[in-house]
């Protein structure tokens, strides 16, 4: 490969820093601008070569940027910048919202056909990796069940909702797979579980003086969507605790798949992949990184659309020749 | 989906059987017919609509087949029926001769054009859905070390090696890795392995009367490519101790991948790939039914030539509509 990929990236929290940081370890790529809301001279990015510009800005750089890296959230910034950059550039982006992922495929492959782009959406590692061994798993092993386990990890969804009760200073929530469903499954049982089966959550928090320690732990217990159908334990910290001993951002989790085959189903077969990840967002940053080198070949063949796991080849996130994969990997 | 795929087995051992038993599970697919070198009486299909024929009759099913599954072995029955089958069919196999994996890529290759068909190579767990989890995870977090494991579980050509030993009535080769290493790896440690650190090898053998014992533990030890390289263990037992506690035929192994990002790199992450199987060639079986599913798919778009675990995006393997996997495995 003699020309480098050209990336931008859109948003620089913690995800578009670990885009940053996975660009570097690669040959095949360069960081062309980061777009960002925020005041531009607020993000020093320690190298003159990369520009750091307003997301109004974006518009200009379309003879510059080859694949532009969507660094938002789902719930706000993804539905509406998702659309708005596929209508310019090719992108790919790590949209998480399962229960709106028709509807946001939709809007994306519109936008990027439009444009003559590519765009990978639902990259990361659920929807992304374990999406992948879900299909793969389930097609090779059809008479069987996927389960699918996340944690232990902080989940930062849940954490924000403690901290938005009011009284409450700080609060970190885990999400922990229940070990008894798991040992069971992986012995090949074949098990019907519940929400309240699989996971439980362990949240620590920090609240303010005075405050009533046993109705702030009832409404986290009781809140809708989040905490009432799981086993919720709620452990009461100092502020300084929780620095010290929660503010590492791990996360993980496994898709297990156990099937039969044989006459009778005789024969059980367990596959699984996992992930224990020390830095959460790093990680997904990284397979953002890997598919924006899809997404480029992608459309230097033609391939024009939304793509997801499902659609893209392995090859085309390799940095490696076919000769090479075929030889050294295979 | 209206038409079922028509599927041909070429050989019928154990892995023939599976592939026959892995098309009764799904629905858009009907086995044809079974291609055998043996007598075709010998062979029971137990249904009147397969059909039994030798396979030098397998050119006058063109019309009638639309996939071959070919079951045969890499050192002898593939690269000559490789070939053979690709310039008249649609095929799959596991082909598993790592060394020579580029050479057999060309003439498939060569063969499958030239008859506008479409031949996925190398389709089982490894090469295969092993090799799929090395590309995509060392693509990913490109700072790392992927390891690859095999068992515990019976190995074929290492227990066939003993097996030819004079003296030897029979014998049966455990493949084992070594937990220290495996342990030491999944903590996120990054290790220099020889061959000898990640496995060892433990053969059960039942010799002839009155044969010398140490000779032949001495012989199996020293054996070149298959044991000298290994910690191996030697088990004297009867035929009938065989027979009754060493016939299963399970495998398994595992990839890991231990990998590092952020300011010096400091976050590591083991991502793991692991199989526990009852029988290894229904497994495999399994997987060849489903990329037979690929094939099919692939040539009717007009993809010919030789195609990879690499090549072939996950949704042409599952039975379920791109909208019905992106709604409900995404």
């Amino acid at each position: 490969m003699n020309e480098k990929i050209r990336i931008g990236i859109v948003g620089y929290g913690n995800l578009g820093k670990g885009v940053k940081l996975a660009i570097s370890r690669y040959t095949d790529m360069e960081l062309v601008a980061i777009f960002t809301r925020r005041p531009i001279d607020t993000i020093d990015t320690k190298d003159d070569k990369i520009k750091v510009a307003n997301t109004s800005e974006s518009h200009k750089y379309v003879d510059d940027i080859d694949v532009m890296i969507l660094c938002g959230g789902s719930a706000t910034d993804l539905p509406v910048q998702g659309p708005y950059f596929a209508s310019m550039y090719n992108t790919v982006d790590s949209y998480d919202n399962h229960g709106n992922i028709s509807e946001y495929l939709e809007i994306m492959d519109d936008a990027s056909k439009a444009s003559n782009k590519t765009s990978a959406i639902c990259v990361g590692w659920d929807p992304g990796l374990f999406s992948m061994n879900r299909i793969l798993l389930e097609s090779i092993l059809s008479n069987g069940k996927t389960y699918t386990f996340w944690g232990p990890g902080v989940s930062q969804g849940h954490s924000d909702a403690i901290r938005r009760l009011p009284g409450v200073k700080n609060a970190v929530q885990y999400t922990i797979p229940k070990e008894e469903a798991v040992k069971r499954i992986r012995r090949g049982e074949t098990l019907e579980l519940t929400t309240r089966d699989r996971h439980f959550r362990k949240c620590y928090v920090a609240v303010e003086e005075g405050i009533d320690k046993d109705k702030i732990a009832n409404t986290i217990k009781s809140m809708p969507n989040y905490f009432v159908d799981y086993d919720t334990y709620v452990v009461f910290v100092t502020e300084e605790e929780l620095k010290k001993n929660h503010s590492k951002m791990f996360h993980g989790g496994f898709v297990i798949r156990s099937g039969y085959t044989g006459k009778n189903n005789i024969h059980n077969h367990i596959a699984e992949f996992s992930l224990k990840l020390d830095s959460n967002s790093e990680f997904t940053s990284s397979i953002l990184a890997a598919y924006a080198r899809a997404v480029y070949r992608l459309n230097k063949e033609g391939h024009v659309g939304v793509k997801t796991v499902f659609d893209i080849p392995l090859k085309y996130i390799s940095e490696k020749s076919i000769e090479d994969l075929c030889k050294n990997l295979l």
